[in-house]
């Protein structure tokens, strides 16, 4: 039987979703929490990986198991076993053509910014910090600028093992409240440290150190040179995704503002 | 002269605000980074004190030197010498007859509810929980049973050292953002436990523990032992504090909704 569940975490104690032999991973405590419940070895596949530092407000990942266990056992019984830094929101049995990460329409991610003279001494975990005065009107037409399917070479992480450079942005989105400044990115699959060499960018536009156009000459070199620096882990969360409506799992509003018959896009890798 | 400063922590690592011997507490850290800048031993006053755990956006305090300094300096110099759970926001030249505690007009707390079935992973030191689903509604109308000026000796702490029970509250709302439900109460002051207290009232009415009319007999019996349990403190945050205006501080938006005629009460104790 294949079983879907929605994660939470707070990524600061992680080395990131992945496992590593030598550091701990948010995928190794919840495969020992679900293999506690299982009675079994269980391996997960998650919709996306995060870096260390990188938080989720949704994570998916699905998994195969023999065992039979209502519900409530997979979430209130693995969250037992857990830390309290990462919480299992709800499990749901799903057909066995799911896959957390292939059957992925899109994704969304926050990057969160505290922006005021003085860093955060609430949330200094939660939220980046720039002191310079963001302009979010110039970080939003800078933003305009991603949208659409590009080669997003430029802002390209030197680990990305994906085959394909190209991504499709969905929606690009800058708002600011009070001195937090949110970025928010839908797009069918993101390559690694997208979200952030964006957010980087976007940040340098904000600022005033570069102009709006800038950002076109970016996308355009194709070339992580030509990008900006890389805006720190711990103001990023992996928000939500979009699956097929056939699956039945809980959608995020933010989706319904796509395009309703977009396709899945083949695994780029 | 004499010195305000506008301070935001994390109360997660101190035993609150108070000089404790065996605790490490903010007021400790605050006063050993300004005596580092002074060059000389500094000693504050607060607005307020805050408990264990609970968290401030704003508090502001006061002191005396004869230490001539930039106020860039006592905002990063103290900086430097703090740990990043607590920040000097600004710093001000105030008149010899500002003092925090005594001045102050108004003080803003907000408590905040993670309501859901499954405890938070992010935010887990910064907000309560609960995880029986509340009735903003209800709550909001249990609320208004305590604006005014109350003897509040059912919502008082056993360790409250304050010679009247009797407080004024001009405001108190509930409102609820997705899975998060707030409580913002404005009073002249405070009694020890004031507002914790008040949570817990407001969160038995709004599961379904106890009717909205249950919150005028627990004012009227003027006994602690009529109240309901105190809320945990890392939900409590120290929001706001309104001084007048011939100090030129910076005022919260919220005190703008409460009547501009206000006098501040004698010291109650």
């Amino acid at each position: 039987m294949r079983i879907a569940l929605k994660l939470e975490y707070d990524g600061s104690r992680y080395a990131g979703w992945q496992y590593q032999s030598h550091s701990p991973s948010v995928q190794e405590a919840v495969e020992r929490a679900l293999a506690f419940v299982a009675a079994a070895p269980v391996r997960v596949v998650a919709a996306g990986r995060t870096d260390a530092g990188v938080h989720a407000w949704e994570q998916i990942v699905h998994f195969d198991t023999e065992a039979v266990r209502p519900e409530r056992a997979w979430v209130q019984g693995t969250n037992t076993r857990l830390a309290d830094d990462i919480r299992v929101l709800w499990a749901r049995p799903v057909p066995c053509d799911f896959h957390a990460q292939r059957q992925a329409l899109a994704r969304w991610y926050r990057y969160r910014i505290c922006n005021r003279p003085v860093a955060p001494a609430l949330g200094r975990t939660q939220l980046s910090w720039c002191h310079r005065p963001l302009d979010e009107g110039k970080m939003q037409q800078a933003a305009e600028r991603l949208l659409g399917e590009h080669d997003f070479s430029s802002f390209r992480g030197p680990y990305c093992q994906s085959k394909s450079p190209y991504r499709r942005v969905y929606l690009l989105e800058v708002s600011r409240c009070g001195d937090e400044v949110a970025i928010d990115i839908v797009a069918n699959a993101f390559l690694h440290n997208m979200v952030r060499n964006i957010a980087g960018v976007l940040m340098a536009v904000g600022s005033g150190k570069r102009p709006v156009d800038w950002v076109s000459e970016v996308l355009a070199a194709r070339d992580r040179r030509a990008g900006g620096v890389t805006a720190p882990p711990h103001g990023l969360y992996f928000a939500g995704i979009w699956y097929p409506q056939k699956f039945g799992l809980p959608r995020q509003p933010i989706f319904a503002r796509l395009p309703q018959d977009i396709r899945r896009v083949e695994a780029y890798d």
